[in-house]
Formats: structure tokens, sequence, C-alpha cells
């Protein structure tokens, strides 16, 4: 893995990865000419113990542009600046301009409810110079190399003091809110342990505690010897439809060995995990042959400098759709209590995924 | 309040509730002669420590119908029978023909995760024979009752032995997945308390123990203390954004006094209560001139038989705009992380609504 360091006109920081050697001479582009001034702070929900983060110059980020400024494309002499520049270079993972963590929050206003400094960082992932692929559609050493780049994120972020846990996420698709369809995700580096992590890893704690392993180390053995919900099963990965799917078309993707983070993952653990993930993105584009919007987050240990044999890094994928043409909606019992209600067994929807072939290169 | 206990011709139950006495000759009707078989289970998520309800035979309900074959408005000669009668009643209450939870599930599978039979029971709440109206343009001595007949489900539906939880809501508009127009909410029984109302009970109990009320007890006093947020402040229920809301237009609607459930409510704070959710109502569909869609959910005391002084009856109401023709999607960090981001302040939202005149009769 490559990489160069570069900082835009605007002081945010960026860096270029690529499987070959980038040319030191690039420089790093900005499509304005300062970052907005943040005014996050973080307020406290007191009814459900939480972390609210409110950051009001988010209002005017970037929406849906036209193809001719799509700010994630590579500057082209003539057109507008964009974020990244021409050159070879295969992820480029940059500042986002409109962070809800980080930038220069300052001191947090004193409220009737207790605040706090929107502490962490928010970065923007680019996966591809090609903004008609897919991150499905990369080659398997191009996916490699991300599994590498989030690696290398999480390092990085995670030894700042004020960051406890790094997420890695991609949301796919307009139905899912995205504003910009070039391939990219995000990392969010938050100041604590977010709650669905946090829940998560104190249950993988008292499983570890009493059986001696995690639950997903424990799960996936169980799956894979029930066998009906696999998507991909390799040497050192595997990808499938969980049995408790609370998403029709949800998957699992997991090293097979319980590592606790991206940096956890030897070399051919990685390479199998890239195998597992670009598997899982093809069956989805290939069920209905267009594009099938996901939100996919990667959960890993907190970057809290401690042990976490608890922690098993995964990506949960959570496609919206229940069938071809309709969506599947969080509404009352989902987001009002917790309680999912799923209109198809997961044993049907992994059949429909097994059925789509897929090639691997 | 009066009512009619009914039968219909699939074996389903309807309850007819009025402000005025009821035709007890009146017939249930049924648009189907059977009740689909229910074939429901819960499954048990092992990383995240919650149950999943599969209903398989839901994926055949009723789905955005034409007008002609609305299934909630009365049925009338010459129309295929809907699943209400003709008559003089304000509300009805019946089995939802496709149940999550509840029905005739039967004994659950044995999987390789822990599964149970998925108990407990789902009814439909039409709020009104008016397919046109809604339930903030109702009058205030109607939404009354719609507040008594929460009360007596929850007495009904919490006095069975499988019942753990009542959980009243309303999903509106098709932003948020609905499939029927007409004005109507749900009522959804648990045979557990589920993750997000025992999460909030469970932080409000260690708020009783240390302080001797509850939190939101607490946080109204410090929202009608503060007052920039407030949108109804009555002698006995409030209507507030909340300092710490997660949707832009998110407002909170409850009683000043710590009832812990619907059937805690004396009738002068049944009153008030009313008034303050429909002022809130009124202002959401006056914003913008046109009705808002939201999620509401009504939160209560568990039905274990034991007292709950930790619990505040109150409303969450989720509109799932930002602006006026803007979304709020819940993506990467809400839903993957339970981390809401914010793009606009409380403060500025509570003024916008504040700023829309309502006439409360």
């Amino acid at each position: 893995m490559y990489t160069l360091e570069l900082t835009k006109p605007d002081g945010r920081r960026m860096s270029l990865y690529s499987r070959a050697p980038i040319d030191p001479s690039l420089v790093a582009p900005s499509p304005a000419g300062d970052a907005p001034a943040g005014t996050s702070h973080l307020r406290w929900h007191p009814l459900r113990g939480e972390w609210i983060t409110y950051a009001a110059h988010r209002q005017n980020r970037t929406f849906l542009p036209p193809p001719e400024y799509n700010p994630l494309r590579p500057t082209s002499p003539g057109q507008p600046p964009s974020e990244v520049p021409q050159g070879a270079w295969d992820v480029a993972v940059f500042d986002n301009r409109f962070p809800s963590l980080g930038g220069d929050a300052g001191e947090p206003p004193a409220l009737i409810v207790p605040t706090a400094r929107a502490d962490g960082h928010c970065e923007v992932v680019v996966f591809t110079q090609d903004a008609n692929a897919s991150l499905g559609s990369l080659p398997l050493s191009h996916v490699e190399l991300l599994l590498q780049v989030w690696g290398d994120r999480t390092a990085r972020l995670g030894a700042r003091e004020d960051i406890r846990y790094v997420l890695p996420f991609e949301n796919r698709g307009a139905e899912v809110g995205v504003t910009l369809h070039h391939p990219h995700g995000q990392i969010y580096a938050y100041p604590v342990v977010p709650p669905v992590p946090a829940r998560m890893l104190a249950l993988a704690a008292q499983h570890f505690a009493r059986e001696g392993c995690g639950p997903l180390e424990q799960h996936i053995e169980a799956e894979r010897r029930d066998g009906r919900r696999m998507l991909y099963e390799g040497e050192h990965a595997v990808a499938f439809v969980p049995i408790c799917a609370r998403y029709p078309y949800e998957a699992w993707v997991a090293p097979i060995r319980a590592c606790a983070s991206f940096n956890d993952l030897g070399d051919a653990e990685r390479r199998d995990l890239a195998r597992a993930l670009k598997t899982v993105l093809l069956k989805y584009d290939g069920l209905w042959e267009r594009p099938l919007p996901y939100l996919m987050a990667w959960y890993q240990a907190p970057t809290d400098g401690a042990a976490h044999p608890e922690s098993h890094l995964h990506a949960e994928l959570w496609p919206p759709y229940r069938t071809r043409d309709r969506l599947k909606y969080l509404a009352g019992t989902e987001l009002a209590a917790g309680f999912y209600a799923m209109d198809a067994l997961p044993e049907d929807k992994a059949r429909e995924l097994q059925q789509v072939d897929v090639v691997l290169a």
C-alpha cells in the first residue's frame, strides 16, 4: 500500500492510497476557499441516555449536484476544483467539509441538559476515481486495498486522545438519502463508544466471560453448520444472511477468526474478506440487475487502548427493499419500540441471493 | 365513553367507541372470509440481544388500495365489505388481519438461535369514519375520546398474561411507509418490554432512585422554565420541541404530572392532553400548509402488574422532514451507531412551529 499525505488549500487533510507508487508532486484541491466554520456541540438526551450532535452549518451541504459538478470526481482543467486531484491513485480520504463531529467546535453552550464538545472526526472515503463504478465492481485487489485503508484510518484516528470508536460505513442509493452518487463511504470517529456498538460489545463481553469466545465466532460456526443462508464460505472469511436478519436482504461479512479490528487481520484473512464482501455486493446488484441501495457498517473494537477479545470485526449490510419494488420502512415498531417485524424469512431471501451467480476477479 | 363489542365473520374481535350511545344492532364486517393463517415466530438476535418477529404471511397485506376499496371506510351497500360498519360511532378498534404478533402462531421452530412463540397482539385503531380527515382536525372531544380508547386497550391487553407492554402509535404519510391513508393508528402489544422502552424505563428507574422523581418530570420543569421550545403549556399538559430533539421537528406531548400510563390520567389531565396533542398536530399541518408526515408513539408503563413510579406517559412525534422539501434520512451514524446527527437547532425549529397559529375546538 502506497500513501501520499496532502493538505488542501482550506487546511483540510487528505491521504491518497494506491496499489502502485503515487506521484509525490500531486496537489490537493478544494472546491471552496474556506472550510465552513464548525458550530457543533453535543447535547445529552435524558430519556434515552445518549448524546446527539448538533451541527447547524451542515444544512448547506452539497445535495445531488449536477454531473459536471460532482465534487468527488478528479479535478480537471477548465472545470471548478473538486475534492480530489488527477493522477494515479486508487482511494482518497479527506476531512469532511461539513463534519458532524470535530472541526473547530469550541466550547459547548450551557443548557438545561448536559452538553459537551463535539469532539471526534468525520472523513470522506472516495472508493475510486470512476464516478460510474461501484464498490462491488472494483477488482479484488482494489477492495483489499480499501480494507487496508479502513485499517490505516482506524489506527490513525484511534490514536487520538479524543476518539474512542471508529466506524467506517457506506450509505448507497437515493433511497437511503445519499446526496452524491460517486462511489464513496464515510468514517465517523466518535468521542465515545456510540450506543449500538456499546450495547453489542457489552453483550459480547458477557458472552466471552461465560463461554470463552465471542457470540459472533459461535454464530458463524452455527451458520456454517446449518449452511442454509451462506453466501460465501472461504478459508478465512464468510458472508451470509443472518438467521436473525432485521432487513429482508441483510447480510453479514466477517473473518472466521475473531479479529477484533481491521488491524488484526492477517494478509490472507484480508484477501479472503475482500472476496466475501465483493461476493455480497455483486449478488446485490445482480439480484434485480440494478444497483441495490444499502447501508453498510463495519463494527470493530473501541480504540481505547484496551484489549477487546470480545470484539469480532464484521460488516452488516442493510438494503432497504422488501421486494423488487417495495421498500422496507422503519416505522412504529422498529423505531419507537426497537422491535423489528419482518415479512420474509431469512432462508427465503438467502435462497434468492444464492441463486445469483457472481464471478470474482 | 360508549362501547360496543363485536366479532367479525372471520372471528376477529372489534370494539366500537363513541361519545354517544351506539346502536347495539350494528354488525361487524370483514373484507375477507377467512383470517390468513398466522405463521409468526420470534428469533433471538445474539449480537444485539433482542427479539425479531417473523411473519411471512404479512407479505400479502393491503398496499395503497384504490379509494373505492379503502378497507377502513364504513361498509356501504353495493360495495365490497370493509373492516368497519356504517352507523354512529367515533373510533373503531379491531384485530389486525396481518398481525406481526399474536394470532394463531403455534410452536416456534427449533433453530440455531433461541426462538419463541410470537405472543402478543396487534390492533388497528380507526380514528374516524372520515377518510379525508386527520387526527389533528378532529374535535377536541373526539381526540379526548381517543386518549380514553388507548387507555381502554391498554387495560384490556395489559390484563393478558402473555402481554408485557402496550404501544399505541401512528405512522402517517407515504414517506414513513403508510399503506392506507384513512386516519388510523396501530397498537402493538408485546410479550416483552421492547428494547427502546426497556432502556428508557431502566434509566428512569435509576433517576427515580437517585432523585425521587423521573427524568421526564424534571425535564418538563426545565423546559417550562427555559420556555424557548414550548408549543403548548396548559394547566395539566405540555407540548414542546425537546432540547435534545433527534428529528428537526420532533415534539413531545405529556401530562405535567408523572402519570405512569393512560389509565392514571384524571379527566382534567386527559382533556388538557388532548389540547396539547391537537395543538402540535395543527401546527405540523399548518407549517407548510400540507399534511406533515410523522411517526407518533406513546410511551407508558409496562403492564406487568408492578407499580412504575419512574414511568411518565408521553408521546414522541418524529416528522421525517428537515426542511419543506428535504427528508431527514436515518443512515450510517443514526442506524449503525445509534448516534444522531442533527443539522438544525431545536430552538430554531421550535420557533418555526411557534409561529404557526392554531385554533382549538
